[in-house]
């Protein structure tokens, strides 16, 4: 499988988009101290940083080759490993580790396969590097029962210490006892997955975890959903928290509109909804291009895109031209 | 009035959009040879060409800073004097000008009053060294009779040689006599314009011509919506044609579903729409940020957007360390 057409590429190919979660979302100067640690590495994009106080949580986008990438998912642990507690982290999304779930993602130019082996190298260094125990999940499993994240991360932190000492999850790398502090880690490679939350103007957790049953995919849902219903505290009301892991499947419009119809049903509604992180364009731009009938639709009918890429072009035409 | 927030301007402020309508949609080589005199130009960012057959019209869209967009105006000039001529010229959009209409439009760090000085300087020098009439429209009229393109255009070329003989009608700048083959030009600055085409599952053009009475606003339909109805020979089809000349007026989207349904109301359907030219993110983003409730949907949500910023910042960046 190869990323969607299309994408611009001022770097060379293979390009892989890099979604790190950790196990802080509260602590601001923590997060700029890691901004800034992987702002100063060379070649590595900083996309975005998303953190949620009830969650506890931040995801972090990067981009760039696979090796960059690497040294950013290195500099994260050592980040973590100086700032980050799990025996003192409280939060209302389920973990395993400090830094708690690594996926790769194809961008331009890059196969699924190059994914695959960027998660591997990726996995077996910090293993060794911080003593960690690791688990490929997705399309970077090496078995059939390590393919969902929700398999590997049922029992959490607090459950793990019992749960690896099983012959069945003994880990891929690393050894087979929880860091202290670290926990354990998973890291993988799949498709874009759009992370999607919906407050619900209510506060009574249960309809959240109604909706979130009626929805996911697990419970004869939508196609690609994972869903949780969560308590956000701070802010006084339910959420629906979910992943859509192939929107190709289910469009982000449609998710959203069967979550605002189930919330109705039961006397309630959305009150808001969050993006966590990024989503590739087309996640966005599709669904209006079907509603629009309107073929040609995508980033490049945008004015301020279109600009954004003019004027990279005609910097590396400059500096082509520098070099001659 | 300036551009809205959160433009990315890789170029130092004030940045514009320029948008020139030229009547010729039909000979390729002919557009191939403008792309390549308007490329040449430094500082100059050409981002989209959308050329129609039967409007037998393309939409240029440039960007950049003042005067390099008025020497891309004047390079236009120049081609359409060595390979346009208006008396040979057939197409179903109504037209006055080998080079149309040019609108300048405020980007980010622009004020109209930019755009306004831009248009009013461009068309002094278009019509001093084309000797071809020229008139001020829209926000940069010099009277409320030439605000309205629709009102200047009235007539077309065909009818002005009569029509610029009137006191009123005397051209803002250049002489009083329609150039032989390029006729006249509107030159004027704007705020972003729209412009979409429905096209219709019939061949009957009255349809359309009644679904555009219906939409735009002369005619009580919606706020900021200017519509044709028109004839498509090449395909068979009737077409809206429409400018939402304020997006945040009336939606893309509103603008559509309308369509939509006045289509049904007449027993036909939209078969499919076309964006000519680009749009601002916002006229796309917005609506959908509005259906979903997602408060910070925008352009920065999206992957492939941050990632150009991201490439387009580091080699910024990169220069000023070089010229340390």
């Amino acid at each position: 499988m190869t990323a969607p057409e299309g994408l611009p590429t001022p770097l060379p190919p293979p390009l892989l988009e890099c979604v790190p979660n950790v196990s802080e979302g509260r602590d601001r100067a923590a997060l700029a101290d890691l901004a800034e640690r992987l702002s100063g590495i060379d070649g590595l994009r900083l996309l975005d940083v998303s953190s949620d106080p009830d969650h506890n949580r931040s995801v972090v986008t990067l981009a760039g080759h696979p090796t960059p990438l690497r040294e950013g998912v290195l500099a994260m642990f050592a980040w973590a490993d100086e700032r980050l507690d799990l025996r003192s982290h409280r939060g209302v999304h389920p973990r395993v580790g400090a830094v708690d779930v690594v996926p790769f993602v194809p961008l331009a130019g890059a196969t699924m396969a190059d994914a695959v082996a960027a998660a591997e190298a990726t996995a077996a260094e910090v293993a060794s590097r911080f003593e960690l125990p690791v688990y490929l999940y997705e399309q970077a499993a090496r078995s059939p029962m390590r393919r969902l994240l929700a398999d590997i991360r049922r029992g959490q932190f607090e459950g793990f210490s019992d749960k690896i000492a099983l012959p069945d999850w003994a880990p891929d790398f690393g050894p087979s006892r929880v860091h202290p502090r670290l926990g354990v880690t998973v890291v993988g490679a799949r498709f874009f997955l759009i992370a999607v939350n919906a407050r619900l103007a209510t506060s009574n957790a249960s309809i959240a975890k109604e909706i979130a049953r009626a929805v996911r995919e697990a419970n004869g849902g939508l196609p690609g959903v994972r869903a949780l219903g969560l308590l956000l505290e701070s802010r006084g009301c339910a959420q629906v928290s979910m992943n859509l892991v192939d929107y190709r499947r289910t469009s982000l419009l449609d998710l959203l509109a069967r979550v605002g119809a189930e919330a109705r049903a039961r006397g309630t509604e959305v009150i808001a909804t969050e993006l966590v992180g990024l989503a590739p364009a087309e996640a966005v731009l599709g669904p209006l291009r079907s509603t629009i009938a309107c073929d040609e639709l995508d980033g490049r009918k945008l004015v301020e895109w279109r600009l954004l890429e003019e004027e990279l072009g005609s910097r590396l035409e400059r500096r082509d031209e520098a070099r001659r």
